[in-house]
Formats: C-alpha cells, structure tokens, sequence
C-alpha cells in the first residue's frame, strides 16, 4: 500500500482558497490528511473538503509537522514569512503568491509548460505564476515548442475577481447603484453615483474599463504588467523575450481574457497554429465566427482549460499570429495551477 | 455680410444623430438654415436643435433643394443610395457610413490629421472614419508628424452605443438581470439568465466582454478589425503601414478605449511623446498613475477629445510606444467629426 502524502493548505478561507478545496474534493484520491491552515483569527473554523467537515488551524512551526507538501495563498508578505518556515521543517513549499516567483532558487511552474523545472528546488519552494500570465501562458507554451518565440505584446481583459472577495462585492454593489439607471453617457456621471466605493480598485468598474492593475513600477509601468513579462521569460526559458503588457480591468466576475500578438523565428500557418491548440493539453480552441464560436469569459468561467479563439495570422507579418484567450483566473489563474504543481510533486512520492 | 451655408442632416433620429443636434446647437453661427432629413417613416417628428424646434422632413431628391453641405449619418446602403443624389443636386456631402471610405475619389478626413485631404473631392463626397479609428487616430496622427509611423497593434474596448440605441437597451436590460445576484461564477449562468436577450451582439456583454465587433471577413478578421486597418493607412497616407487590430466590445454605454503599441522609424521618448500629446490640438494627456490619472470610458464620456494615458516606451523597442486612449464614440468618433470635416468645407464658404 502506498502511503498517500500529507498536504497542507495555507490560506483556506479566502477567495482563492474557496476554489481550492473545491479542486481538492474533485481530486480526492491524491492526498492523505488534507490539513486546512489560516491566520489566526481564522482558526476553529470549521470547512468542507473531501465531503468532511475540517477544522482550520493557526499558523504556526508545530502547523507544518508531518507535512509533506503545503499550498500557500496567502499575501506576499505572509508567504515570505512562512514557507520558509514550512520549508524548513521538511515541507515542499507550493507558493501562488509573488514572494518568491523571481528567486533564482525558486522555480516557476506550469505542468503543461515546464513540468521539468519543478523538480530542481533547493529551497524546496516552487513557485505558481500570477493569474494574467496564466490566462494565456498555457496556449502560447504549446505554440512556442513548436514555432520558437520571439515576442508577445498582450492587452488584458481582467476580472474583478484577481481583487479577491473585495473585488467581486465591489463590483456587485456598483452594478446595484448603476442598473435601471441612464448613467454612462456624461462626463463622470457613474464616479458621483458610485463615490468612494471604488473597493480595492482605483476607480469606478461598472459601466467602465480601468487601465490600472497593482502598484506603480518604473517608467509609468504597473506591477502587473511586469509581473507579465518577468513570469512569461522564466516559465519559457527565453531571458530575452520581448514582452509588452498593458494590463485593464472589466466588469467581469472571474476569467481573465487577453489579446495577443505572438511573433516566432519563422512563418507560421494558422492551420498548423490551430492544429497545435486543438491537441495541446490544458487548452480548448474554440473558434468559429461564422459560428458565433469564440471564448468569452461568461461562458468560460467554472472551467479548468485556456480557452483560445480569434486564430489569425497578422497581415502583415508571416511570422506573427493574433489570438484572443480566456482562462479562469481562479481555477487555471490561481488554485488549480498551484494543486497541479502539488500533484506533480506528490508523484514522487508515490513513484 | 456673408451669407451662411445651408446645412441638411440626413439621420438625425438615431442615436449618433442626437448627440449631433446637440453639436449643432453648441456651434450655433456656423450654419444658415439647418435642415433635418429622415425616413419617410421619421418625417414630421419635431426635433430641438439651437433652440428651435425643426420637422423632419423624407429623404427625397427636393429634400436637397440649396443644401450646401449634407451631413449623412445613416446605414450603409441608404447612404449608397442617397448621397450621389445630394450630390448631383450640387450638395457637398460629409458621410459617416462605410460606404465610401475606401473609395479612392472620396477622401477620408480627421480634421486634426489631414485637413488638406478634404479639398480633393471629385465625387463631392468627403467620409468620416469609422469610431474605433477614430478613438486612437488624432493621437498617433500627432505622434506620426513627429517620429514617423511604422506600425500599430492594437486592441480596442468598444462601447456598446456603437451598435445605436439598441445596442444601449441590450446592455441596459441585461444589467438590470444580473445586479443584485451572485452569476458570472459558473460556466454560462450569465447567458442562462439573459437568454436570448443579445440585441445586436453574438453574445451577453453584463458581467463580460465579446471578442467580435462587425461582420466576417476574411481568414477570421472582423470587418471593425480591417476598418480600423484600411482607414488608419488611408488617413495617415501610409499605404504600407503595419497594422493589426483585435476588436473586443465591452460592457460600457458609450466611449471607446484602445490599447495602441505604436512602432516608430527611429528611437522615440516618452518626454517628446508627452509634450507632442500635451499640445495637440483634440488630445489631452492625463497620464499621472501616481496619483490615479489615466483615463477611463465613464470619466471620459460626453467630451469631445481624444484622452491618452499610460504613455510608457516599450521595454524591448526604443522605437515603439504604449498608450492607453479613450474617446467617446458618438462625438469625435461619429458626429462630432463629422460636424468638424462640415465646418471645415464651410469655411471655404465664407473664406
């Protein structure tokens, strides 16, 4: 009989963390104890996993005892604080926050893309990427081993729900405020009707895109933008891939969406291009105009693969292909990615 | 004393037709007598424009009896039909439908870009671009005088006032379906709710963002998509320009944004690029994400300029910029150009 291991998840109740003991209970035969860790004012709450009633505990040393692998989503600075922790009491460390996603000594892993790399850790910590570069990297992966990648410039079509829990009530209260109303049509008229309540966000999202997503970086660039480029050279093992984000905010629940202009070493065809996304794992084309075939994040949402559409190759360079993508930024985005990488680790142990 | 030219507008019932009253009113000396053209089906309505109320009265060849300048903003086919008949009646004719904007005998103008196009017009016929043309091409016709244009990529976030008022009414009930529950969390809920309430989209736009704006062309392009394509070359005089555009139509009333990667002959920088938009005549940079500054569609609405923000230079490109524009689709996007390329023939009038 093989002993199944230990899994620890670190940061159960939020929204993330919600999605997560969902994908745990559909993967119910992977782990042994499932133990459910939070702050401490979440402890003695009491979740579903697995169909059983689970009291979460407080963080702490003794928390990580007989761990074998635990699941981190937590804020960056808790994360710092405790995987180290956890790492050091003999855990291997799955982190989705952006801690350490840049450390040289933590890999950064997508199992469909660079399932490999999740195996040199010696800090035993790897590392899950942030939700808009997993909104696309999975397709772009699958195109890059075949055509080679030389740039990608993206624009974003992001959800609230990247905000968290604050994201989505923001967005729900604002909607209440705006329906069976005419506003939209002058000059600030949704601001003055939404006022302060703008949430986790800089500025009103119902009736409205929001050019701005995480904290200013150098020369006007947001972190998220950054986050896009600096993630998409690690996973793909390309130091010098040109890559430009400009990354908006919509009033969508959850699923991320992207545009994206993808340039290769040599001519590409959108038959060959549609070939590689139609049997890529992880990933589903759909697209078909005439048909009304193309992914939105209203249908897409719920489901685990990245969704493809709007397959073109640019008109003016034989190189380059054009595709619009959608991915649920917290199933794909966020809690699967990091419970595939645990599963991947968990097969060593079983191996 | 200088006799002022008679004005016809042809369409003043739709939903860009009253935003033009509302211009017309605002610049109230330019024009003699202004007279409202409609359908047969429209005539005899009393419409307010400078203050008095004016009847429309059916689209006939008398109805251009001493028409100087014909303002059209009506379906494609309708302007086909009618505007060679203003025009033979001795009416120069500013049309807003995509009729004629390819035709080599009828120039395509935006005031701020190319004025001087306006003056070659052998068929007496002078087109205004499509909207989402129209929401970027003031800004990057500046910065094309500057740096010298090479190639565009973009991505658009159009409101649904570019279908009319009933793409209004579609987004206006659908959002009165979805505030106040909890859907755009499982695959469809929101398409389930909605049902086949899409108007004039191929799919529900509350709580999402449709990938596909126009009719299909070909190898999976949308017809906005090569608009956006063909116009920005004819406009600019590139006939070579790269250009690529994805076309997304999001849940905002009225007012298109763009993200634009703008690729120039030799090295730009941001300061050139900033003090270049700051002082184009129709562009007003708010671009300060320090302090929240960017613009977004519901602050932007009922304005008349182009507004540029997130102006940053690629990373990987000294010769390619990124900028998030804004501009309301039914002024400088429709009527307000519209109004403009009529002022500026009227001006040879009195000149």
């Amino acid at each position: 009989m093989t002993v199944r291991p230990t899994l620890a998840v670190v940061g159960a109740t939020g929204a993330v963390g919600t999605v997560m003991l969902q994908i745990l209970s559909q993967h119910a035969d992977i782990w042994g104890e499932i133990r459910l860790v939070a702050s401490p004012r979440s402890a003695g709450r009491k979740l579903t996993v697995r169909g059983e009633e689970v009291e979460v505990v407080a963080v702490s040393e003794e928390a990580f005892d007989g761990v074998d692998i635990a699941m981190f989503d937590v804020p960056d600075e808790v994360a710092a604080r405790w995987a180290p922790v956890a790492a050091a009491k003999g855990a291997i460390v799955v982190d989705n926050s952006g801690a350490f996603r840049m450390d040289p000594d933590v890999p950064l892993v997508v199992p469909e893309v660079n399932p490999h790399a999740a195996r040199r850790r010696p800090r035993s910590i790897v590392a899950s990427p942030n939700c808009a570069t997993l909104s696309m990297i999975v397709a772009i992966g699958a195109l890059h081993a075949e055509f080679g990648l030389r740039e990608l410039i993206v624009s974003s079509y992001q959800a609230v729900s990247g905000a968290g829990r604050a994201g989505i009530e923001t967005l729900r209260s604002q909607l209440a405020m705006v329906a069976g109303t005419e506003l939209g049509t002058s000059p600030g008229d949704v601001r003055r009707s939404v006022g302060d309540e703008t949430g986790p966000f800089p500025a009103p999202l119902a009736l409205n895109v929001v050019p701005w997503v995480g904290s200013l970086r150098e020369d006007g660039w947001s972190s998220e933008e950054m986050k896009v480029r600096d993630e998409s050279r690690k996973i793909l093992g390309l130091p010098g891939l040109k890559v430009t984000a400009t990354c908006v905010r919509v009033p969508v629940v959850t699923t991320h969406s992207m545009t994206v202009h993808a340039r290769f070493e040599d001519e590409v065809t959108v038959d060959k291009a549609r070939e590689i996304l139609a049997t890529a794992p992880g990933v589903v084309l759909f697209d078909d105009p005439a048909e009304g075939e193309f992914p939105t994040p209203a249908d897409v949402v719920g489901t685990d693969p990245t969704w493809v559409g709007r397959v073109r190759r640019s008109l003016d360079d034989t190189a380059a292909l054009e595709l619009f993508v959608c991915g649920d930024n917290l199933r794909k985005g966020s809690a699967l990615n990091t419970a595939q990488i645990a599963e991947l680790i968990a097969s060593e142990f079983t191996a």
